[in-house]
């Protein structure tokens, strides 16, 4: 049955049974799903020929990049596993343009590597970006600690190129900025998880490399006056503010078990920290003065020190060297390492509007304590958009017990007006959250639009859309 | 027939006879199509009832807005014409989420009128802004000067509400950054130009408004070095450039002719004049000094001074008061007035990479000058962003002459890879283009599509997609 695609990719680009297994596993090595096999296609011609194929055959489909997915949406039992992983060109770089065109298989980092050189970033950051695969990041609009100044992923995305299930290219590789012509197909294929295609590669957005990063933690009593302290800074520097990260008392706790030999960032607990980042273009502000000091770090130390006077915040630690800057992030980046201290764990991945995230964390706690007055919880948080990853470690792992624990937190995200999937997607992890809460209108929407362009449903079945 | 809809919206709502002919008319009045009736809904739920009558009776709609649109988008013989006009309630502004939420028929200026004295701005201007309603721009994803800084129309909606073909209203009016949770539905309804449903409300970005603007006009021999004139001042201003818009020694010419009584810009006609504007956030850079001067107007000063020096500019004109400002913009805002002097006339309304502006002029000046010698042209462009307003005035009104003209254009457009339609949308205007240049695999996708989810084909027909 395999011959052909054999014979289309080369043998040595279809594997099945040893070779195959590595693919069927998620992320953290705690699930698996065998695959039927595992085709490396080399080109956006032979990804079209294997679409062909499965749509001929009915076989279904899961494109796969990195395997950094946090919502199973890249496993399937008996599934063909298309790996991008060969397809890792980088087409061009147009630095006078600010653009890159990319191939779906490049790792996010070699990305980053790729137009340093040029002064230039591309501005999707987030844990796993050494190994996740720009077509995942696509696939499942990734967002990460910079949403709050560039967007998400779908936001650095100028054009597109994917195999849809019939196995037809589309191709809307285009290095615009505005292109008002049809349906934007762009928008529909980022975030579609790979259920309505396969998206082989892109033209990406560039910015400039900040000349200069001022990176404080502040630590304030409560979460209250946070968005107020965001727009301030945001007015003081032009809006130049990269990250706007959330860590209560509780979290720091948790980090300096996990790592023993590191400090405390402040001598007093405070209730809310909040790590700072603010990215300076400008040479005026990048360009360090006769006596050494960065002009942009001290323009946010004046900002702090006058909301300190203020009594709105009670503390504050800023970076004055790279190594500080550092151990600040350190802090943040071991957001998954944090929450993995404990099992069973159940991790929400979960938005509201910026104005209401401290009513939701306030919701949220309560909402547990009456189910469950013994679990605890990790939190860490994107403030500036909203996005918190909310981390239950509940008593029992009772299947009934976990599910009123997440229905209850999604009645709190439905009163703040929130999204119960903020970064990760639905995969397979989310579809009964998504048959339950996403507005049922919307819901059937979706399901015409994936009917009507994979009616044979090869395309990752089983993921996104909840059975009806 | 119509007195269903009269004892649903109140018989003052549907309009019929000499009350619905103004409806008819596009903006320029220069073409009628006289439509069955008018209706005017005063709800999501009004407009949902219409909807669904239409569906039952396989009657085409057409939703309305400010009637501003460019490409026919709003017109239809015999279609019953949805006016969202009574829908103009701004329904809750929020300065600390900086968000606003308005209804479809708030007119743009009105939105902008409403957060001004929250020190906020809702980024999108352009010429008709003070008649067109957002809803009209929802459904065009409409541009304007600001697009470098801000985005297109879909770049500041978090939130949409419409009403699709069937008549159900899908409700997606979140306030969030992050929402991964399915087919993003909202940029598929932004640009659709009406044809997948009425959209009824949104959830509008809202930005900090600058604190002070430098606005410059700029003259140079050519335009090969306007890119990296760009990217310098972006650089020198931490990225703070609103607007780079281009005319051509042309177009200031044909701008004189218009308004006798204004001044020219310089001493010296320049082939490439380019329109700066700085919008500046940070109190270092907007409070006055001692001396009266304004700091980002003095850093554009000295970057302007230092391209003089080395010869990139040949001249510039700095606005030291609001009234040289105006005067700056007046020229560039007469745009359609003096495309209009002249007559007959073919807008080419096209999109490049912003690095093939100059190859893209000089190859369509070529092609025109083959097939019409003496035909003139009126150019303007928001270079910034790659897009052009290529005006023929052709030497003969004979159609499959214009028919040649048109496709010859399309065929620069087609070799810088750019777009034929940036931000006017394709309407019935630009149907055959459509049918010629876009890549067929999106155009079956876009038909499958619009027979998902508007299966009796009521919503706009004729607009958008051409027949097969």
């Amino acid at each position: 049955m395999l011959d052909q695609l054999r014979s289309c990719l080369g043998p040595a680009h279809v594997l099945t049974g040893k070779d195959a297994e590595p693919y069927g596993w998620d992320w953290g090595h705690e699930s698996f799903e065998a695959p039927l096999a595992v085709v490396r296609p080399g080109s956006t011609a032979e990804v079209a020929e294997v679409v062909k194929w499965a749509n001929a055959t009915g076989t279904p489909l899961i494109p796969l990049g990195g395997r950094t997915g946090m919502a199973g949406g890249g496993q399937g039992e008996g599934a063909l596993v298309v790996s991008l992983e060969r397809m890792n060109r980088i087409r061009d770089i147009r630095p006078d343009a600010r653009s890159i065109v990319v191939e779906a298989g490049v790792i996010i980092a070699k990305i980053h590597d790729a137009v340093e050189p040029h002064g230039l970033i591309f501005p999707l950051f987030f844990g796993a970006r050494g190994s996740a695969m720009i077509g995942g990041a696509l696939a499942t609009n990734a967002g990460g600690s910079n949403v709050l100044r560039y967007g998400n992923t779908r936001d650095l995305v100028l054009g597109i190129e994917a195999v849809l299930p019939t196995g037809e290219v589309v191709e809307l590789m285009h290095d615009l900025h505005k292109n008002n012509s049809g349906y934007d197909l762009r928008h529909l294929l980022i975030g579609s998880e790979g259920t309505l295609g396969i998206i082989t590669g892109a033209v990406l957005r560039l910015r400039p490399k900040p000349g200069a990063y001022a990176t404080a933690l502040v630590g304030m009593k409560s979460l209250a006056p946070a968005l107020d302290l965001l727009n301030r800074i945001q007015l003081a520097t032009g809006g130049a503010v990269e990250a706007f990260e959330y860590m209560p008392d509780t979290y720091i706790t948790d980090f300096l078990r996990l790592r023993p030999e590191a400090r405390a960032p402040f001598a007093e607990n405070h209730k809310a920290n909040i790590l700072i980042e603010i990215g300076a273009l400008a040479p005026r502000d990048c360009v360090p003065l006769a006596d050494g000091s960065v002009p942009i770090v001290s323009y946010l130390e004046e900002v702090l020190a006058e909301l300190h006077d203020a009594g709105v915040i009670q503390d504050a630690l800023i970076a004055t060297s790279e190594a500080q800057r550092s151990e600040i992030w350190s802090m943040r980046e071991a957001a998954s390492e944090v929450a993995a201290m404990k099992k069973p764990l159940m991790i929400m991945d979960v938005a509201v509007p910026v104005d209401r995230m401290e009513a939701f964390i306030f919701k949220a706690n309560i909402a547990l304590a009456d189910l469950d007055p013994s679990a605890t919880t990790s939190i860490v948080a994107h403030l500036g958009d909203g996005n918190i990853h909310y981390t239950i470690f509940p008593t029992s792992t009772d299947l009934s017990h976990k599910d009123r624990l997440v229905e209850a937190i999604e009645d709190v995200v439905v009163e703040m007006k929130g999204s119960f999937s903020a970064e990760h997607g639905i995969g397979t992890h989310k579809l009964s959250t998504m048959a339950r809460r996403k507005d049922p209108v919307a819901l059937a929407a979706m399901r015409a639009i994936k009917g009507a362009l994979d009616p044979r449903g090869i395309m990752n079945p089983g993921k996104l859309l909840p059975g009806e």
